[in-house]
């Protein structure tokens, strides 16, 4: 039996193109495979959010299915695909669901019971919870069907009543073909591959798992699609941040006997890396960065990026990450120097752009920040407060940048790292201005260690490190530390980690930031956690960031902003609670 | 039996706020009453959405239930209130549930069955369902219990399996008290009302139904408890967009025998009006704004707004709302003319603010925009192109006011009403800056009808006449009218309706608009669908919108940015589709 697996990257309400992309690989392999396979969602891309409300949106994909299944009529191969599909019983009117398409007709469908509703999650706010598991014969064989979060309730601390990989193990299945749309975050890669494995070898039961790959909006799905056998070794896996293919066959026992990584969606170019060579902190982020801005920029119709050079890390990182991502070509920086600005600000950003070829235009805000002091002066009869001073700047510049996007039509890319997102350490209006934010999710020491990873891996220095080794400023008033204000970053990121990612940061992880703090007063944690609730205000207003950590800001971080609560660092610290 | 339903006003996440205020009228009733009932997840305010995933919010909510349980100790009443439960069982680690606190102890808890997970609600992302119906003898009588939307599952088309209130029905409970937070829009206090009518005479169950009071972000509730009875006759009611108790005294058999209001919780000022008096739109717009911006201000520690007044319809009407839900003394309104701006824009801007006492500022933009036009030259060698010369104006205002709200402290009001929200016709990082938005969820139709309602009801010209009359213009450039670009307002409106709230809206409202839209060329329709999807990016990062309609963008409105889904307008239109 040969099943291929097609890990690609589709583009959220665009069925016209997600279904050329699956005809086109399936007609590759129509006559070859017993069954070729797509993502969870394939055909409307995941995920589609309210669109699932729209009743033309479940129309437009029936047509688009109608035509996958003439595709097969006549063909050896099954056509596996995720899609939507209706409820005809009480709750949800939509399940996800996986079909069968096999010589004509939708042979076999399957919905999915476990529906993720956290995070990043809202599966249950569309799709009513499918009953049955999952079994179909393909080439002869019973295997056992799944998609995506159906296989990741097999742990002591169950989310969920059901168990369906034990259902299919007690019905006698050898092997379960998952599939899923399972975003990436640091760790994931080998958190899932644990999982499965252990799954796998708990319940004598192979797993054969596709993952889709490509940003959409703030979610990178890494691909890293996997074969583990019932004895829960990985045999085989497929590129991670990259389209890819690949055909497995398996003999009579639905043993692995063969494994063929096909360049079909790589368009020939050498394969690219998997997972493994990920796992780094720094080298996560790089490809999860470079992946989700170079699909967003395309998903959106953008060519070109503008960036605002401060001469700080954050702009500097900003800047490298979009060169990788675009090529420097399509990058535009402005620097925008004003009576406060070191004159590092200037030269570092001169160093850096030439470093990458990327073009860098000099804009003062100084006869702008002039002027906008006197214009208040002369209607609210007072100099505006260092405070507002400040914000004018940023906003003059988040202004300037602007000007390029509306004249342009470049995205602008806010550089806002997540310790600043977090404590409101950013302007609203002012260097929040953004489409898209690639670091807001790197807390400022991972700001540091990706910069100093890209020089390590470039062998040399392409962001100087001028940039990396001075002390973080704002540069907004004579002097200006970051430090004078809050904590030092190391300390501030672990407040930040633990605060933040709290409940979902493994037990040990917990334990050692907290080691870490034992020495911090309870008064500096205090003073962080206020400024964390404070800031919400802000972040509702921030423009999406690529998540990279387990708990990123944006759609899977929902708090009300007018509300009281505010954690105490005795209880944070588990000092005294 | 007699018991006393507090319609209380909570504060997300002030645990000891709450606590005090729901101490403060136990202890009013404790003698003379068997219960006094609190609204849903009154400690801890609804909706505290991802608060619940901190440990820490649900251990400072156990210390304030242990002190209102001890309240009860040797106490006549029972103290029935919303509240966190834990869930021991698998699943979601929460219940949404409710305890009966009577002599000292918690004596009965109850887990809300149907958890609404759809528009602004999460409930299914942090909550486990009950499984078991709710029942308790008070007084002597068994009654049943419920929360919110356990009770809604009685129609047709059932969103859920369980119909509890059909449970209690068969168990032959003739009552059932209901906690609730329940939000109010358009049209909601009559549909709510004429369900639970239909649905106790149906069941031949009374309905005895408390709803919180107040605003919490974009969402408002509206109070209007109520007592049904069996018949389905609404025989009592209280107030509207206001704390109101009262107590219900019932005969051996549960009718219901006395009625009072209390004036306790507002403060010895007359009776507030009843649901009934705001059903007409702009009635209800009025009371939900006000009651909505309030909250927000108090609850966020805000005592003045600022708000740009451009001479317009939006600026005007979001002065005269402010004014009257803050008094004028706490309104700063700001004109900021350009060589754009008609000659009307600072009169009319000083006749409204006379009429309302509103202190107005002027500070004209023209040197800083001749000054960004100019930099922006010598920057990048070109003259800033239309589009991004109107932008620079719209953010230059942008800026201007948040120089108020960094310097004074105001909260700076976004004038963007839904129809601009809705096409993006708005100025990201310019009139969209603020930190609420009153007139968000209100078509450009409902903000003249909601101008000349405030006009007729003052009986005097609040809002000048002429601001009313005058074609809509952003006056960004010589002689634009909104006219030029978009459908007349009346169409547009019709067509966002039906593309927005189209799944929510009743049949016959969907064919009404359809049949006004009958003349519209199709080509008018697909482009502003165009629009709406093509400005999602805006609304990402739009200011809290006081919701009013039953769709309202915010929380309520998921939709992915990077996506390439637009309905046709022929579908919209159910032309040929």
């Amino acid at each position: 039996m040969k099943i291929v697996l097609a890990q690609c990257n589709f583009t959220v309400g665009d069925f016209a193109g997600n279904c050329e992309k699956i005809s086109a690989i399936y007609a590759l392999h129509a006559d070859s495979a017993d069954a070729v396979v797509f993502s969870e969602l394939a055909l409307s891309g995941y995920y589609p959010s309210d669109l699932l409300t729209q009743p033309e949106f479940l129309a437009v994909q029936d047509l688009a299915l109608v035509k996958l299944t003439q595709l097969t009529a006549g063909k050896r191969a099954a056509l596996i695909t995720g899609f939507i599909d209706r409820n005809l019983g009480s709750g949800k009117p939509l399940h996800n669901a996986l079909c069968v398409l096999a010589d004509g007709a939708l042979v076999y469908r399957y919905h999915k019971r476990l529906l993720p509703t956290y995070n990043i999650f809202d599966e249950a706010r569309h799709f009513e919870p499918g009953t049955l598991p999952g079994v179909f014969t393909l080439g002869g064989n019973r295997i056992g069907l799944a998609i995506c979060e159906d296989l990741w309730n097999d742990q002591a601390d169950l989310e969920y009543d059901d168990v369906p990989i034990k259902e299919l193990s007690d019905a006698g299945i050898a092997m379960v073909l998952s599939i899923n749309a399972s975003p990436s975050n640091l760790g994931k890669y080998r958190e899932r591959l644990a999982r499965f494995q252990s799954t796998a070898a708990r319940h004598q039961i192979a797993i054969l798992s596709l993952n889709q790959v490509g940003g959409n909006d703030e979610i990178v799905f890494d691909g890293s699609s996997f074969y583990i056998d019932r004895e829960g070794k990985l045999k085989a896996e497929l590129a991670a941040f990259a389209s890819d293919s690949a055909t497995f066959e398996f003999d009579r026992d639905l043993n692995l006997v063969r494994f063929a990584r096909s360049n079909e969606l790589t368009k020939g170019k050498p394969a690219t890396a998997l997972g493994s060579a990920l796992v780094s902190a720094p080298a996560f982020f790089h490809a999860q960065i470079t992946l989700g801005l170079r699909d967003y920029a395309r998903k959106c119709g953008f060519k070109q990026v503008v960036v605002g050079s401060s001469g700080g890390i954050d702009s500097a990182l900003t800047i490298a990450l979009a060169a990788h991502a675009l090529g420097p070509e399509n990058v535009l920086a402005v620097t925008m120097p004003s009576r406060y600005s070191s004159d590092g600000s200037v030269d570092d950003s001169v160093s850096l752009c030439s470093a990458y070829g990327v073009e860098l235009r000099t804009a003062p805000i100084e006869a702008q920040f002039a002027l906008a002091v006197a214009d208040f002066e002369r209607a609210h009869g007072e100099v505006p407060s260092p405070l507002t001073q400040q914000n004018i700047q940023a906003r003059l510049r988040g202004r300037m940048l602007m000007e390029v996007t509306n004249h342009s039509g470049h995205l602008l890319l806010s550089t806002g790292n997540k310790s600043e997102m977090s404590v409101g350490y950013a302007t609203l209006y002012g260097d929040m201005n953004g489409g898209l934010n690639l670091i807001g999710d790197l807390y400022k020491m991972d700001v540091y260690a990706l910069s100093r990873w890209i020089n390590e891996t470039a062998g040399r220095e392409l962001i100087p490190q001028i940039i990396i080794d001075k002390e973080p400023s704002a540069e907004l008033a004579p002097g200006q530390k970051d430090s004078d204000a809050l904590p030092i970053y190391p300390v501030l990121d672990a407040i930040l980690r633990l605060a933040i990612e709290g409940p979902s940061l493994a037990p040990d992880e917990a334990t050692d930031l907290r080691a870490f703090l034992s020495a911090t007063p309870l008064s500096d944690v205090d003073r962080v956690l206020k400024l964390i609730a404070r800031a919400e205000f802000k972040r509702r207003q921030a423009p999406p960031i690529i998540r990279c950590q387990r708990r990123a800001f944006g759609i899977g971080w929902r708090m009300p902003i007018a509300q009281a609560f505010v954690g105490s660092a005795a209880a944070l610290l588990g000092r005294d609670y």
